[in-house]
């Protein structure tokens, strides 16, 4: 058995049995291991970007890391933007990179380049393997590392000579780590904070979001009258009816200030202290009043369910109701086609169980308030702000749970860094419809122009910002990668189109004309 | 005058007045100046790869850089690959950063991460303003760094605060540094080599490969016996009607080891000592024989060309004929597609003048032998083996050289990871003929699986080579940017839909079907 067919071994042993690939010449004996070792899917992308975007979805809802095989630095490098968004989001994931033969690397080859170095700054664990008998025992070390709470992104770098060369066999996995049981004393000043009669709120993020969090948190409010909220993006809620809805604190700085004025404490539940995604002159960086004191209920990598459970038992909120939105969607809209109109008919069609990819940039802001009593529903979001994720995202997550239709609410924009990821829906025949909302623009950029201060603008600036001349006709575009759709100019269309890719088996994508 | 402004009228008075733009929130101010300056002309690009591979493109043709305009490590990230290509092929280029405000950095907004760390092992030269006063002169050292002898990659951090604080004005960009004359011995070494009657070669890259470069070595050749080869890929060579034909060492390892058998001596002007471009297993690393002996005419940052004068008056070689090709193109192939067909009418369809972008990959080994007696033409490829330069390149290309046609010789799979450059040769109206093999899979890893003795490949592992499951079309994929083209199924199809392209003002796309 070589290195590579080692490594294949382990990963499946430590359950990582999905990789999302875009191999080369230095990949080929981890290729040709997938066919002497059962257990592994191995989907093919045309970038790397694809990869560890549908890696991330994928993790995020099979809660277990999936692995990508990537061609040597610059097939890393492609792979990076989608990395940066998974570490933010701490999402678990296995990269392995292949590299050139140990010895080949002095020659400086073409394709040589400090692998490790453009790694590092998107990777919490990076190691290069230095000899066959090594491989599969840094297999287990990248697994582990990956799945250390709170999860985290684990690039292992191959040298083509450690995968071709004999080693000893699969290397056993270590039990997943698990998440740290939070203090007495976290646990007493959160509940003396929320019950102090001063203005309070819960910030929640990761495992909170999920419906158990959510209830207690609910309980928690219902107790106490502190607020509940989440971050400006959440990684994965649980939304729709019988989850207790929370709002998160708005992307535009003013109205984030606005949302947090005046209160006198917030309790981090997995959370961060709250800053602007921005910088923008004269405005602050930190978003709650200067005066809020924060108290931390549970670190990123802490277990902050246990942590709610303790709290609501401190206040004895267990018994009162929590607050769960009841099964009442919207009528779907109907007549022009707009924000209000889209966020509408998305809460009235968005189906049990279905997974929401949310990439919808200047259009998305009104999702939330219109789905809150939808069928139940997962959500996903960007936590790193590389925008292009969705798509990626959407693939990996319809890979992780193939019973569940993916919803991708995709801005046009951003559709374009990764638009390669409908090929691979149409070759995996995944349940993916993508609401691709075409306001031919980078809109979000035109409220940044003057949220920065940037006066005098003119046609040459405007330019960077348009994306018409010429006008992407995104239903042909998926089409040529086999994913067939519909562009709708009315709501009535959008009802029937949005719906025709629901039921469809397969991708599916609907253009909405919003110009 | 704020910083942004200092930059862009630093770059344009420093000679950079073409920048590939990608920007966001954290650039606008870079983008606000545009309508205040003049003399700045701004692509925008759907993906940062197509605006670094254009940067690389447009420098190759233009001979000093242009600008990139990315948003953050993200943006820097999907530009990397290209940036590694650029590397590898001494191209100049400046990229333009963008990062949150210096003081809003601590805070590990979304967007923050190590931009530095990211962009060191792609870049040659690596600075972050510090503040707005000094962004000029950053700037001004950036193009300096990046026309330093032979080039390179400079990337320039700016923190949004730099870029709309108060600066003093431009700064003075230093003057060009001029390439190093190559000592008297290095000459004599040459020349004894060259003359000692021993089989020696002269190994040429960089501007060896331009007409003057290839002229002198004609005539050492003529007058020695000396051979000449390139280096396996080009950054840019002339060739056709006029040039001296120079032959360069193949890419398979047996075939370039064949190719060097025999040779007691190489002299390097401004190449490098041959190596594979892969390990394989019990292959060796070094192409040349064992005995060989190399000597250094000219590093790559030294003046090839001065060199090969005074090696050529040394040698008594400038008074002999130099066997440039006469103009003598071969007819076009009719009836069935393959590849020694596709090489015959590329060599008839060459236009006078043309810039030949070739990123054929498993079907590009035969376009040299046939363009040899072509109309006169500029030859462009891969350097850095990170595949999906081809259309960016041939992008940057044509804005550089708006009075040249550009053929694009581009393999399918490579086509994919940056198709998005079909957009902006749609918008800017660019002159490129893009010729699109579409052989339905990665073609040279079905060689490379058999060359690394990767055995008993079944399904799963051929499943990763393959592109059809769907189909791409991109006829319809181009179509659907704005770029209009035709499939074609014979050699006269061919014929005529790629003169048809040359003919057409604009961007067109033959989608070649090779199966």
């Amino acid at each position: 058995m070589n290195g590579a067919e080692s490594l294949v071994r382990t990963l499946i042993a430590g359950g990582v049995n999905t990789c999302f690939a875009n191999p080369g010449t230095s990949e080929m004996h981890f290729v040709a291991a997938l066919d002497r070792v059962d257990g592994m899917r191995c989907v093919l992308v045309l970038f790397e970007g694809v990869a560890t975007g549908a890696a991330d979805g994928y993790a995020r809802m099979a809660e277990k890391p999936a692995a990508t095989l990537l061609h040597l630095g610059p097939g890393l490098a492609n792979g990076l933007a989608n990395m940066h968004n998974a570490t933010k989001a701490l999402t678990p994931m296995i990269n392995i990179i292949g590299d050139h033969a140990t010895y080949h690397r002095n020659y400086d080859a073409p394709l040589t380049s400090d692998i490790e170095g453009a790694a590092k700054p998107f990777s919490g664990w990076v190691r290069t393997s230095p000899n066959a008998r090594r491989v599969a025992a840094d297999g287990a070390a990248a697994i582990a590392a990956a799945r250390t709470p709170p999860g985290q992104v684990a690039t292992l770098i191959l040298p083509a000579d450690t995968a071709w060369n004999e080693a000893d066999g699969p290397a056993e996995v270590p039990e997943v780590a698990k998440r740290v049981r939070v203090s007495s004393e976290a646990v007493k000043d959160a509940a003396k904070a929320l019950r102090s009669g001063k203005p309070s709120m819960l910030l929640l993020a990761g495992p909170a979001l999920r419906e158990r969090g959510l209830d207690l948190a609910g309980r928690i409010r219902v107790k106490t009258g502190a607020r509940i909220m989440a971050q400006t993006f959440v990684g994965r809620m649980e939304r729709g009816a019988g989850c207790v809805p929370v709002e998160r604190i708005p992307y535009p700085i003013d109205q984030a200030r606005a949302a947090l004025a005046g209160l006198a404490h917030i309790v981090l539940v997995g959370s961060r202290i709250p800053v602007a995604f921005f910088a923008y002159p004269d405005k602050p960086s930190l978003l709650a009043p200067e005066d809020t004191q924060f108290s931390i209920l549970a670190r990123t990598e802490e277990d902050s369910l246990e942590a709610l459970e303790r709290v609501a038992d401190e206040l004895g909120a267990q018994s009162v109701p929590s607050q769960a939105a009841k099964l009442a969607p919207p009528p779907p809209a109907t007549g022009a086609i707009n924000d209000a109109s889209i966020s509408r008919s998305l809460g009235a069609l968005i189906p049990e169980n279905a997974i929401l990819v949310e990439e919808g940039i200047s259009t998305g802001a009104g999702f939330f308030a219109s789905t809150w009593n939808s069928q139940p529903h997962t959500w996903l979001q960007n936590m790193g702000g590389s925008i292009g994720l969705g798509m990626p995202m959407a693939t990996g997550a319809a890979i992780a749970c193939p019973n569940r239709p993916v919803l991708n609410v995709q801005a046009d924009g951003s559709a374009m860094y990764a638009i390669q990821s409908l090929w691979t829906q149409a070759r995996e025949g995944l349940n993916i419809t993508t609401v691709l909302l075409n306001n031919r623009s980078y809109a979000c950029l035109r409220h940044e122009l003057a949220n920065v201060g940037a006066q005098n603008v003119g046609r040459k600036a405007l330019d960077m910002l348009d994306l018409s001349r010429p006008d992407i006709d995104f239903v042909g575009l998926a089409k040529t990668m086999g994913v067939p759709g519909a562009r709708v100019t009315t709501m009535e269309e959008f009802n029937t189109e949005v719906a025709r890719g629901l039921a469809t088996p397969g991708p599916y994508l609907v253009e909405v004309l919003m110009v």
